[in-house]
């Protein structure tokens, strides 16, 4: 694995897809090198069947451009592979062309925590094609996973209505950066802590954790090992219940707390991971109450999600945090956020004018957005956001209007509402132009965009759906693409 | 992200949860530093309701263990956790045992690429009660995930019956690291090659790729761009035919399949990535036959995974291989394995009797198997496994019988064949006794298991069950431990 070669993981370059490389190669021989592109990654739905989705992993994409380099030992391996009909895959004089290469890439992005929604630019990168192209699979490798994360999580947290949740999913992870970016997003998505201690140190997200059921089996009985962690931890204990039974497990850990009490110390908590949670949390619950530990706090695990934990307030469950471990590192049940990287504009050199370009499909949600896209979002006078604006600058009408991307019948108007630019450069001509947000800032922008977000759009069960459309001039240049494209097979040359 | 901060992810003793660190110092402060321990970790359900599991990761653990130590700079992180009510969360004193730790573990597996079933061990751990628990998180990590793709990989390459499948998935990882498990496991579980570059350089796995989309779109025309692929790549072209409209592609491949055959070089394949893939693979067949270019291959992609490529195969698909991305990189339908990591015997100190111990929950399939596991395999005459014997020398009574796991009132008759231990040992005392098998070695035990595997256990639909039971000693054994825990909640000392 990667966490045991240092050496090779920083290769950042060959953190990607062959064909990116290949067609590197090819755009070099065909005499594409000045061509200039402009490409998006976007997704095409919201994850989890909801309403919008979390924008997270853009604040390491500087990090990505800076360490963007072909080593020799890199090249020298690039060298080495054969191409399958003969001969070496990659040419001697592109192979230098790549150990000289400097990526002079610029770069848009929504801040990280901010809320997304199916088509608008996740990421936004303009500069020389080859460049461009050889950024494809990192990117979506950095945001796909950690947009679908902090999503997730911000559900979870919803579901669980003020109550802390902590990420407990390391061991579910795809890996030792699995479990990081899992424990980063779900940070950023409103995870209170996180088990993960490589997180705490990297990132410094507060780290929390109880004990096992291993710790109860290592102690000759239960009540032996409460009282051996109630005596490590007399400032941070938090007994687990459910090694052999949790009606016995609630009576002695009452015990315990109880010796703690006179001792001057108190029982922090109990957590239950397994069986009926609503009916043995409220059996807790009344145990403890009934004993005069109503201060001790209830935690629960075992497969948790945003519908399990509605339904166990439903249910009227006393419950106080929550450790969410497989579903959230997971993203169970919809573990890929399907983003895609596009071409929408292409440019035969630096100054000469864009060529905006489009992919078609035989399925219509498919169909790309041509062109140099950003967006505008909306906010009526008390800062709730009314639906976004897809706009390219070159062919905006100046219309408050917003066609819809899919069904081009539809149009919104947000003329009663004022716009702000979502996109901001973080990238430029290769070099950071801005410090990223710290985790903290990504989290609070997180909090506050969904405390403003129309309860109706944050509902699990058929969401209502935010507008998002195409200024009507972007709208105008993608219809006539289509036809054009639809005719020719090639793009529009003609323009 | 790990990739862009090396000396961060060489922190293997952090890549855990902090509850392992907080027992480690409670088993330090309650004086079980001599305590041995023995920890199995296993599956409850066979994954993606299958008929078996594909083990993987295994090959792994010994680098683990070598890389396992506390650097100053991490115990100056541990030194810094604040406990929740104030003061420090780890005592000075054990900070410093943790500074001169080094694992004394003794580790048993199968070989990678062995099938495994429900309950059967992944992976055995022996030695200090810390060590044992201070390798749970970390051994999950690394075995749960590739366990999980090796598994839904056997199954896709069961699905395309000889074809090649090529693992596309990186962008779809848990970042890069989870990119290269997803790579390394795929291809233990019978890939032919893998998009990942790095994957490429690191393990040697053969490195597969086409072009994409933009590729088509970067040019004037597609008939341009196609033209220009196979200058470029004449040895290894493979176009992509879904840009626009796959109609006019399978025209635009065919005129340029007949220019490069009259410059000597031959179109390797197409690629179809949208759509209806059986309609238009067909279409694309027999527009090709007619042209004379029945050597041109046919590859497809997008989202596929075994039902899809059964699917395929049922209608008639001509297609010789297919591209795998998302649904390999994350297990969809099930992204997790759910292994767990149980501590199933206890010795006071080294050479004292072990006592086993039980793991209970209301219910009953979550209920543990004590002692001292490993694994007897029964094969027929003719290599067939005909099943499993979970066993615990102490207690054996040289039975070929055993008793189902879930169900103790079934019992499997294996007396007509020969058993065969499963488990090696792969490191003594803290120190590797064998060097991993190359992956090579570990990808034809796999393919030699299915091939060996009844078909009906193959199955995707209701595959028949792969008997696994408990020596009869150790089916009483659990049986004992469970009636005596119900009653006194804590491990039977008078044993």
């Amino acid at each position: 694995m990667a966490l045991t070669d240092h050496t090779e993981t920083t290769d950042v370059a060959l953190n990607t897809d062959l064909y990116e490389l290949t067609m590197a190669q090819g755009f070099w021989e065909s005499g594409l090198v000045d061509t200039q592109a402009c490409f998006n990654a976007f997704f095409r739905e919201n994850p989890f069947e909801g309403g919008y989705a979390v924008s997270c992993g853009q604040g390491q994409i500087a990090d990505l451009i800076d360490n963007f380099v072909f080593t020799d030992q890199t090249i020298d391996y690039l060298a080495s592979i054969p191409a399958p009909a003969g001969g070496a895959l990659f040419k001697h004089d592109f192979l230098e062309y790549l150990r000289n290469f400097h990526m002079h890439v610029s770069i848009w992005a929504p801040p990280e925590g901010e809320l997304l929604f199916p088509r608008e630019p996740m990421v936004r990168v303009e500069g020389p094609i080859i460049d461009c192209q050889l950024l494809e699979t990192a990117l979506l490798n950095l945001m796909n996973f950690q947009t679908l994360v902090a999503t997730k999580t911000a559900r979870v947290v919803t579901a669980a209505q003020g109550h802390a949740i902590s990420d407990f999913g390391l061991r579910r992870a795809q890996g030792p950066d699995g479990g990081l970016a899992v424990a980063r997003a779900s940070y950023i998505g409103g995870a209170s802590s996180t088990s993960n201690v490589l997180a705490g140190k990297i990132y410094g997200i507060p780290v929390f954790g109880t004990h096992a059921h291993s710790w109860v089996m290592a102690f000759p009985t239960e009540l032996d090992a409460f009282r051996a962690f109630a005596r490590s931890m007399p400032k941070n204990c938090v007994l687990l219940l459910d090694t052999y039974d949790v009606h016995q497990g609630i009576k002695n850990a009452i015990t315990v707390a109880k010796e703690m009490e006179a001792s001057g110390e108190h029982l922090a908590a109990i957590r239950i991971d397994s069986g009926d949670l609503a009916k043995l949390t409220k059996e807790a619950r009344t145990a403890f109450d009934q004993a005069g530990l109503s201060y001790v706090k209830i935690s629960a695990s075992n497969d948790l999600d945003e519908y399990t934990i509605q339904s166990l307030f439903a249910q009227g469950a006393p419950i106080d945090s929550f450790g969410v471990g497989t579903k959230l590192a997971t993203c169970d049940p919809q573990p890929s956020l399907g983003g895609v990287y596009k071409l929408s504009a292409v440019q035969d050199a630096p100054g000469e004018p864009w060529s905006p370009v489009i992919k078609l499909s035989e399925m219509s949600y498919k169909r790309t957005i041509p062109g140099i896209q950003h967006i505008r979002r909306y906010y009526d006078a008390s800062g709730i956001p009314m639906g976004d604006q897809i706009v390219d600058d070159s062919v905006d009408q100046g219309s408050t209007d917003a066609i819809d991307a899919v069904d081009s019948m539809v149009s919104y108007d947000f003329s009663s509402a004022k716009p702000t630019e979502l996109l901001e450069q973080i990238v430029c001509d290769g070099v950071r132009t801005k410090e990223p947000d710290s985790i903290e800032i990504a989290k609070s922008r997180c909090r506050d965009a969904l405390m403003h977000l129309d309860p109706a759009i944050k509902r699990f069960l058929n969401p209502q759906f935010y507008p998002v459309g195409l200024e009507p001039g972007l709208a105008k240049l993608r219809y006539d693409l289509t036809r054009f494209e639809r005719r020719g097979s090639g793009r529009d040359t003609t323009r």
